[in-house]
């Protein structure tokens, strides 16, 4: 805004909710707006649980996740497996696997990939606490859920290599076709996986 | 989510998010994450942000702007000219036209349009307000900057006659091909309009 139009409390907010991710500076001023106009049943209620969960947001010492306990809901889950870990890269994946319900294990979030382009090593992630969680016993399988990117496979490898002596079993995502997806929309490397990979009908 | 992830803080800021406009179940996700990540650099600020403006935003009574103070920035400008009052349907508008910075006029936030069918009439917008500026004397021009749909015209006919006692001119944006904008894209009702209202080259 060129001029100073509504005061400096207003366009501050503005500016900070133009860096949220799926908001612009466009639809910022609309979000500001609408919570202005909503003050009572959305501005309000926002402003307090946005306090309220900045004050206490942990991350969990255990497995990276984030909560407001720490260690964290699914790592005091006493209803979940102890002997399979799901490897993710971040918390984002966790959640969507956690909407997916299909398995009740525990977790580790690396906290990203190795890139030795982006200057990204092992000490980087959260590889050590994972090695140290195997080492402790009681774990049986590790599942890595990594993307399906070069960096993802190469934590794979990674991670798997650390943990080859300590004598458990390691697995991954299967590759294949999407649920719902249409074959000519899919790249030849997925197809090519999905073909290796089929099972009896 | 099915099972809880994260703590009840945490689910209730997605919920929220869920319902700024620009955002959704999904990324209201991947805004709350990014907050948690961004903790000190902007979930931190933004919420000092949302609390302040939240205590300190109010409606202008003068002009219907929101703002923090009232009579709001606008109204209080010794530099903007008394005699021309811009109506306009929503805040939103009003800050599109600040943006644009043509004019160094007075506003008038009507708050919406007359619109019979959901139950809008006079009495629910800001026109009574508008009616009374125009009396108290010194404007000599209303610049009617509704939208160019139906209701916006119903509500500029209205306004028009309400104010056609107090002698003051009354004018409407100019209709015509938005600047940039491609004349095969345009629907008939722009084109015959920027046809009849041609000028000299």
């Amino acid at each position: 805004m060129s001029k100073s139009i509504a005061g400096p409390e207003i366009e501050r907010l503005i500016q900070l909710l133009a860096r949220v991710p799926g908001l612009g500076p466009r639809s910022a001023r609309r979000a500001a707006l609408h919570l202005i106009k909503k003050k009572e049943q959305l501005f309000a209620p926002l402003s307090a649980a946005m306090a309220e969960a900045l004050d206490r947001v942990r991350v969990c010492s255990t497995c990276g996740n984030v909560d407001t306990s720490d260690p964290c809901t699914i790592c005091t889950d006493p209803r979940r497996e102890d002997g399979t870990i799901i490897v993710v890269e971040d918390v984002a994946d966790l959640w969507a696997l956690e909407r997916a319900a299909a398995m009740n294990a525990r977790y580790h979030v690396l906290g990203g990939t190795l890139s030795p382009l982006d200057g990204v090593g092992p000490d980087d992630l959260n590889i050590k606490g994972l090695v140290e969680r195997v080492a402790a016993g009681g774990v049986s399988e590790l599942i890595l859920a990594v993307n399906a990117t070069v960096e993802g496979q190469t934590t794979a490898h990674y991670i798997t290599d650390q943990v080859s002596d300590l004598g458990i079993k390691v697995t991954r995502l299967a590759h294949g076709v999407p649920v719902g997806g249409e074959l000519d929309y899919l790249d030849e490397g997925t197809l090519s996986a999905a073909l290796k990979s089929r099972t009896t009908f």
